[in-house]
C-alpha cells in the first residue's frame, strides 16, 4: 500500500533530519572521547614526568625519524595542537634531548633530531603512555577494539579522499 | 598438548605486547580521525564565516543554555582548546552577538548569553555545519554509524568510570 506523496515526503523529510542529527551526535561523541583521553594523557604526563602533551608528541615525532626532521615536517607532523614548536625544540636542546644539526646541502637548513639521551629519556616515558592508553581501552573486548579500528579505518580513507 | 613453561610464558609476552599496540594504534587512529575532521571543520567555518572553530564552540555552549553561563561553566563545557574565552567573549559582545548579565543574587558575577541577533547568526552556521559534518561521514552506512556510535558510547561510559 502506497502511501500519498506528501507523506513520503515529510518521511523523507524527517529520516533525513534525523539522519543528520545521527551524524552530528557521532562527531560530538567521536570528539568527547578524543578529548577524554587526550586530558586524561595529557595528566598523566605532568604529574610522572612534569612534561607537556606537545613536548612528548615532538619528541614522538623525533624517535619515528632518527635522521632528523626539519622544523616544517615537525610542524606538519605534531598530532596535538597547542604547542610552539620552536620554544619547544630550544627548551630540548637546552636539556640536550636533542640536537640541531646543519644538512651538508644547505647550510642554511637544519634537522631536529633526538640525542641518545632523548631517545632513552623518550622510550622510558613512551612505555608508560602506552600502558596508559592500554588502560583506557581496557573495557573494551578485543574484538570491539578490533571493530572500532575498522571503522576508523574506513572513516580515515573516507576523509583523505574529501581533503 | 600443554607447552613448556617458559614457552607458556614467551606466548603470553608476546600477546601482551600486541595487545598494547592495538590499544595504541587505535588511539592513534581515533586521534588522527578527529584531528582530520577537526581541520576540515575549521577550514570551512574560516571560509564561509570568517570565525574560529573556538568562536563557534563557545557559541554551540551558549545556544544550549539560554539562561547563560558564567565566564567558568564556558570554560568547562568548551570541546575544543586554543581560544582565549574572554578574549573571544570581548569580540562577540562588541558585535553585539552575546551580552553579559549580571547576576540578581550576587552583583560581581555575571553570566554570558547570546543575543537574538547572535543566536539567529548561530543558528544560521550551525545549519551548514551539520551539512559539512553529514558530509564528512556519509561514506559510514547507517549502520557503520550505528555501530561506530555504539562502541564510542561504550568507550565514553568506561572513560568516565576511569575518572
Amino acid at each position: 500500500m502506497s502511501k500519498p506523496l506528501a507523506l513520503v515526503t515529510e518521511d523523507l523529510e524527517l529520516r533525513a533530519r534525523d539522519d543528520h542529527h545521527a551524524s552530528l551526535r557521532l562527531w560530538l561523541r567521536l570528539l568527547s572521547c578524543t578529548t577524554l583521553i587526550e586530558d586524561a594523557i595529557r595528566q598523566r604526563l605532568r604529574e610522572n614526568f612534569g612534561i607537556t602533551l606537545a613536548r612528548f608528541d615532538l619528541m614522538a615525532q623525533l624517535e619515528r625519524h632518527p635522521d632528523g626532521l626539519t622544523m616544517g615536517e615537525l610542524s606538519r607532523r605534531m598530532m596535538v595542537s597547542g604547542g610552539n614548536i620552536t620554544v619547544i625544540v630550544d627548551q630540548l636542546e637546552k636539556e640536550q634531548l636533542v640536537q640541531r644539526r646543519t644538512a651538508a646541502t644547505d647550510r642554511r637548513s637544519f634537522h631536529v633530531l633526538l640525542t641518545p639521551t632523548g631517545r632513552k629519556s623518550f622510550v622510558r616515558m613512551a612505555k608508560q603512555h602506552e600502558e596508559w592508553v592500554i588502560a583506557l581501552f581496557a573495557e573494551l573486548s578485543t574484538r570491539q577494539q578490533e571493530q572500532l579500528q575498522g571503522l576508523l579505518g574506513h572513516l580515515k580513507t573516507s576523509l583523505h579522499q574529501h581533503k
